[in-house]
């Protein structure tokens, strides 16, 4: 290490920029610290305070509002460095990123050791790796990381995060290989399973994309922003919680390598099945069920992708020594008549209440899994899961066991409802020959979801079904009469969201 | 493409923010086009201006200073888009990036074929490829480009950008491979080769990490500011000339591709030889020397390196249609004394000029090379390259031809001397055992280089040499009396910047 000047210490700034999760520096280009250090755009610069240090990658500013003497900082990089306003830190070059040389001997043909592989990944957990270099790695591991590797990956990116413990016994838990829209079926599950006396702790996320994630759909209802002891207390009185994941830091290397893996589209087995795999061990599941949608637009496409995924997730899990059930379901229609939170909610409480109108496909997906998982616990015998899933939501217990977890998270309150809604009507008479999934979520997103809960789409057709000409197709939701317009307006200028065929 | 509503224009504005290359664009978390779009940070964004797009990564601010209703753009995105202040622009989603797949056939283990190469640098150039895309293009060539890829890759690399022709004859040019500290033989060869009847159009780089490129060498005797047309001038009045090569937009692929592989320091020989011949091809030369440097800490580090390096490069050439030579040389010290723009060019000119002083490693490596470029273009004998060179320079003709090219590149200047120096003095006798480059590359810097000219370091000492407590090691150059006492304090925070051994 150079020794250092007094050159090297600057105030800190908040920029209020967010990098989404990629630290960044900003500082003026004429700044003594630049010149001396030789720092230009794109320089990895290293930021220490009070024995905390990150590693940023530095933007160059010509502005006013950031002084001379002042380094500013991304949201990621005043998070991680745990600043305050008025801190004074101190800039350098950072120490050379050995564990790139592994990377370097991965894309020139040679395996990752498991002790490699560690390297890399607790540099990755810690932030060392800039966006570039995490890129670097996800494309040597594409395609090419064996079944050891992918072990050896799985067990680094546990051990670098937390862990929960839930003491002896079973812990169930789920997993849906690439969502589905609406597809909220964990919230039907974790009470099925919990009121025939199974443990099932889930941690969920938050939509990043989508209209609604399951927390967002939770959070309609309760309160999903629980800490460790939280889940913990809430777990131990109701046997089951569904919880925002965010709140608990398991298998932090996998949410940093999913940010670089998602605009890549590399679709790696191996990455996926450590990604799945580190999370439930991390969270302290026992017996896992994945939920695999195939399907020409899901995630696994064709029979053949899913048998191999299936393997590889399957000895991996063993060797992990997690119990593991792998369930194909049908990847190819949203699951539920609602897009966004309160109406997902919506769909959720009308099968848990059994009312004549609930959605049948939501129910069926639920039991099914439900099925599985309860057979996979042991709590029903093989072949009479589903029958005893049917009969624990059929006889109220099912709606019973989701209000204790609901009281345990906070207290139970029906989702709101919207005060703004309009319908988007068939312009002419035919068949539903397709649903663009992709377009209603825009238009539940342009409606306000996630953010407004009430906001998002209530679809009245599904593919197959015939509409008349001025029949409503679905109708949009919304908080404020300004949104309302503004999703309608959008809604009537994509006339094809909803296909329906000419009726000759 | 989808059908736009009103709600996608916003006004632009330049941020002031500097990230290199990579478009970055600014918006207000609560701006209406994010909320309607689903922007986030990290989203890939199309800005459409005038008939003109670009595709930029967001950034999403919480800042008083952009206000709702306008984008922010990044230095490249303001430059690359050509915004003016008021402008208004379209925001949408980017058509997908199909050349992508290719690139993921690469990872997968698939061939690159010629076409599908150039639809990766068409998109590459045009700037539809995020940092993280390129990293991934970067991971997937990096040890697995064949010498057909690589020689597709070259082609790819010239078509996209603009070519310079000179017409029939030879046209010569050199190259080295990873530069030395204080290796202008560029500002000797031109001018001995031109002088001997050869024309060589040389373009040459400003500093990006070091005190000096040749270009800013050059600049403190002349202008090297040239665009094609007066490039073309001056190679016809005089035969050659040293201008800056980032005024003409020679393989634009290259310079994106490389501030990818810098930070991820992969070492990609196919990659290497597509930038080095792309740029030679583009740059319309016929008859090319590289200058090989060989050594511990140099980019070629051994003689097998070198061999299989030196193979490739001479495939990839002849089916180009370039006549190459590859000269090894010594790559484990520093060339002549200065560090720093002026300080080299009056190294240089004392070559040129004769001066008994002049350093004689500059003078040696400069006739070595020129002497093996006049071979390769016929004008000496094999073998009789060196001799020529040496009674060009010695009879004056070159110091002639140098001057000629500066006056028709503008006219010449003597280097500016600093005002300010001090000399660094050895704390004991011993020999000199060793000179830390890169602490030597910083200190220059800190002395005001390469910005002032004038600054740098002067090198009294070469490893080897006995030196006596009290002796002048090296003397720094500044521009003022406050630049130069921040350098001389760094330096005496830094004694073991040229290591004296203890003297027993």
């Amino acid at each position: 290490m150079d020794a250092e000047g007094p050159v090297n210490r600057m105030r800190l700034r908040r920029m209020g920029i967010d990098t989404y999760q990629e630290p960044v520096l900003y500082m003026r280009r004429d700044c003594h610290v630049c010149h001396a250090e030789g720092f230009e755009a794109q320089s990895r610069v290293e930021v220490a305070l009070n024995g905390h240090h990150i590693v940023a990658t530095l933007n160059v500013v010509d502005v006013d509002f950031l002084p001379e003497s002042e380094a500013g900082l991304s949201d990621a990089a005043w998070r991680l460095l745990g600043a305050q306003p008025g801190d004074v830190a101190t800039l350098r070059h950072p120490p050379p990123l050995e564990s790139l040389g592994h990377v370097r001997a991965k894309v020139y043909g040679r395996r990752f050791t498991p002790s490699s592989l560690r390297a890399v990944i607790e540099d990755v957990a810690a932030g060392h790796y800039s966006d570039l270099q995490l890129a670097a790695f996800v494309t040597a591991c594409a395609g090419r990381l064996d079944p050891g590797e992918t072990e050896a990956l799985t067990r680094a990116m546990v051990d670098v995060g937390e862990r929960m413990d839930w003491g002896p016994g079973l812990v169930m838990d789920k997993h849906c290989v690439g969502g589905l829209p609406g597809n909220r079926t964990s919230m039907l599950i974790v009470p099925i399973v919990a009121a025939c006396g199974l443990r099932m702790p889930k941690t969920s996320s938050r939509a990043i994309t989508s209209p609604s994630g399951t927390a967002d759909t939770m959070e309609t209802v309760t309160q999903v922003d629980l800490d460790m002891a939280r889940m913990r207390q809430v777990v131990e009185r109701t046997g089951g919680c569904i919880a925002w994941g965010g709140a608990v830091r398991l298998s932090p290397a996998d949410d940093i390598l999913i940010r670089v893996e998602r605009p890549l589209d590399l679709d790696s087995e191996g990455q996926l099945v450590a990604s799945i795999l580190s999370k439930k061990a991390a969270a302290g599941a026992t017996h896992v069920l994945i939920d695999m949608p195939v399907g020409p637009t899901a995630k696994v496409r064709s029979a053949e992708a899913a048998a191999k995924l299936s393997a590889l997730l399957g000895g991996v899990a063993h060797k992990l020594g997690l119990q593991l059930r792998i369930t194909q379901t049908d990847g190819s229609a949203p699951v539920g008549r609602g897009i966004g939170p309160a109406l997902e909610a919506r769909d959720v409480l009308s099968v848990l209440r059994c009312q004549p109108d609930a959605p049948a496909d939501l129910a069926e997906r639920s039991l099914l899994l439900a099925g599985q998982l309860l057979e996979l616990g042991g709590a029903a015998a093989p072949g009479a899961g589903m029958d005893l899933a049917a009969q624990v939501l059929a006889d109220g217990r099912a709606l019973q066991k989701f209000g204790e977890i609901c009281e345990a998270q906070g207290g139970f309150r029906e989702p709101e409802r919207a005060r703004y809604t309009q319908p988007v009507l068939a312009l002419r008479s035919g068949n539903v020959v397709g649903v663009d999934n992709r377009r209603l979520s825009r238009i539940a997103k342009l409606a306000g979801a996630p953010k407004a809960a009430c906001a998002g789409i209530d679809l009245h057709i599904r593919p197959g079904e015939f509409v008349e000409r001025g029949q409503p197709l679905y109708t949009l939701h919304a908080a404020s009469p300004g949104t309302l317009a503004y999703a309608v307006d959008y809604a009537h200028a994509q006339p094809g969201t909803v296909q329906v065929a000419e009726d000759e």
